[in-house]
């Protein structure tokens, strides 16, 4: 699969996600009366996922998120050289979907995207629940360290085929539903950047964290599924999430 | 396949589309206590597509929306000649539900249609967040946009199959689960023009909107999708979604 | 498949579609400030149709309906010498998912299933939006239609296999989020038997509009599947819900 | 399959649950405004399983749960040598979960395990809707029964493979849907063991129940399933959910 192709399936799909996920945080949590709340938007997060990894899984592997592509990396599953275009793509996907979801959110009555939030990731006083630095760092690490681990296991050459864009749309949504109160959940560098650029302020000074929770989380996963579950199998046909053979 | 099991197939699946989607916004979105909300409402747009996609996808190609079709058309994938029979069969499903909801609706007492708003869409003062014009438009054709991109993808004969109807109700899902509050969710003209004539005034005036957005978000996505990802290959035989073969 | 063990499997079916989708709606929907309202009983009564179609499925096709056994006798998919079987097993599942139910809900404080309704169906002053007789049998016929519809599209030979009891679960859900505040939802005559056994009074007097609407779409379906889509094969290996070989 | 391996991947798999199920209700089921309630709990712990059953259910089967290691030990699927790893891996990952999951939420100002009561199991005084000791063995015998049922039936060689996992997942949903009132929902002894740990107290006095009732009710399950439905395989490849080769 060319480069090109799987830049641009990277792109859209980050974008989708950080437009459905952040403007379902955005646009529908607290509508009066009949609002989505957390749950709502952790459906929409994971259902970004799951429906463009069926979509464009089969071109680019279906990463949509740097700390993803970093720990597939650290596994084994896709090349080096092939890393910085991911994180690129993926970054300027976030970009687009958040620019463009504050288009739609200006349009009501009154909008402000910093006094709204605008689905930024933050800690202590700009954590949802006001939780601390230390906790925000151990829920992203083993939020982002499962989420690598489920990622690497529904992958693997010896699990069920097919099911791959499910569980991981699915677990993104589980990972949302535990804890959009601590960070407003990131376990993804690219999500985080696109409002955090909308909003700036706090949410682009907390930033870092929200590289470096998610990448640490990422690399454990990436070292400790092949050492504990060595007879996988990596794929290198177009499977499931199709993956870069070198 | 013969056109006219197609057309039943898409009249029927849109009717269900309207009055199960249309349905539990007007019926139990907002009952005391336990409605359902708008995160209710999403999950119902959606599995009336994932129902009648896995229950006649196989016969017409389960498109239930006439931007789906000339989205299809433009991408090379449903012929030029079935397209008006399709649209045509569409919008009579959708008006077929949107009166079999009307009966429904008019047993409980005190029912107004048009107080209710009978789930008709509209921008400006009658978007349920008074979202502006603009804004309406630009949510109405990303999320189209998005929509027919999706289901390229997961049709796309190089994409796991068998998860189509499953990704593409679930993807409708997520574009509720978003953008509810600023159209009450088209992306589908058939699907507005249901209620629109059983209500009529506003929802009547301003349905041109509903017709012309999703139509260019879809054709946006069919003229994009075979130039990002050229090695499509179209299928002809009856797959997860059939397709017409010329 | 011997009919002891289709037996068997009808009535555990029933019994856990009586005891989690009206458990939840006993039990869970109003719990204060965190209960599972109309969208979580919804879920409820689809998952106890998904999870038993799946357990089962392949021993007795997984109907627990007896609107759903009528209707596909109608269609020439069950032999008409197992429906009487089939219903008797499907109500006594249903009776005992009741009186497990009754145990369980009344060792909460000051519980009396009469007051709260003992999630049993009911029409005019016991609809639970006072919905008109009308409207309720129009609702329970159409419901019961479209259901039936998509049973007997998702286990057409010409289907994806695999997905039935997932796509008729999830049918189960929708016609639930839909049609809760019109009848509370039967579609299903066992499920509407049990819990009216257990409360008596109005449910028990009001009982017959919720074995003649429902078997009603059913038969409208079961009769109109096989003329509109003519070429169905009726599948006789033990496929997605297996069928009775005459 | 080695044991090492199987031991991690219920251990990690048990540490999910109770970190997922456990810190979506501690975190995130009753924050102000945009909670997840019960509905988004009992997402979160069939997600849970979901996602690990499909990351390392084709290396132990993905059990997590002493009482379906015992339920399918009585079945005759899972060897008598290895249950007693299995449900130490379970308790240890479970223990693991919850000790994480403490120091997550004690990020937050003012929080006091013991107070929030951290997710543990009870009855009588300690169940959320205060339900009688006997409501609450019939609840968990029941559930748990039901849970065994439907992972002997949707692993059994003839049912349709690939989807047991979500079957699975769903039905623990389910189950939580039905029983968070009366028990807070255990069928786990592993799931109840960790928070009741953390917390101490009446947790840890009443915890005998959450480990007899569950393992009664898979017992039970156990017994009758190949009984009832006497022409179950026995799967001894890694198949759906892979189980031991004596």
């Amino acid at each position: 699969m060319q480069m090109k192709q799987r830049f641009a399936a990277e792109m859209f799909g980050t974008c989708w996600l950080v437009l459905g996920g952040c403007g379902s945080a955005v646009l529908a949590a607290k509508f009066p009366g009949t609002g989505i709340g957390f749950a709502g938007v952790a459906l929409a997060f994971g259902l970004t996922v799951l429906t463009m990894a069926y979509t464009v899984g089969h071109i680019s592997g279906g990463h949509f998120n740097p700390a993803v592509s970093v720990g597939l990396t650290v596994a084994g599953r896709l090349s080096v050289r092939d890393l910085l275009p991911y994180i690129i793509a993926q970054v300027m996907g976030g970009i687009l979907g958040a620019f463009l979801l504050s288009v739609i959110a200006n349009g009501a009555p009154g909008f402000d995207a910093g006094a709204s939030g605008f689905a930024t990731n933050g800690y202590g006083a700009h954590s949802p629940g006001h939780y601390s630095l230390l906790a925000c760092i151990v829920c992203e690490v083993a939020m982002t360290f499962f989420f690598v681990l489920v990622i690497l296991g529904v992958t693997d050459g010896r699990a069920i085929s097919g099911f791959a864009p499910l569980a991981i749309g699915l677990c993104l949504t589980l990972i949302h539903l535990i804890s959009i109160p601590v960070t407003n959940t990131s376990v993804n560098p690219a999500r985080s950047t696109g409002p955090a650029l909308v909003v700036g302020g706090a949410a682009l000074s907390q930033l870092w964290l929200f590289w470096v929770a998610p990448i640490a989380g990422a690399c454990i996963a990436g070292f400790v599924y092949p050492r504990l579950f060595p007879e996988s199998i990596v794929m290198v046909a177009p499977g499931p999430l199709a993956i870069d053979a070198p």
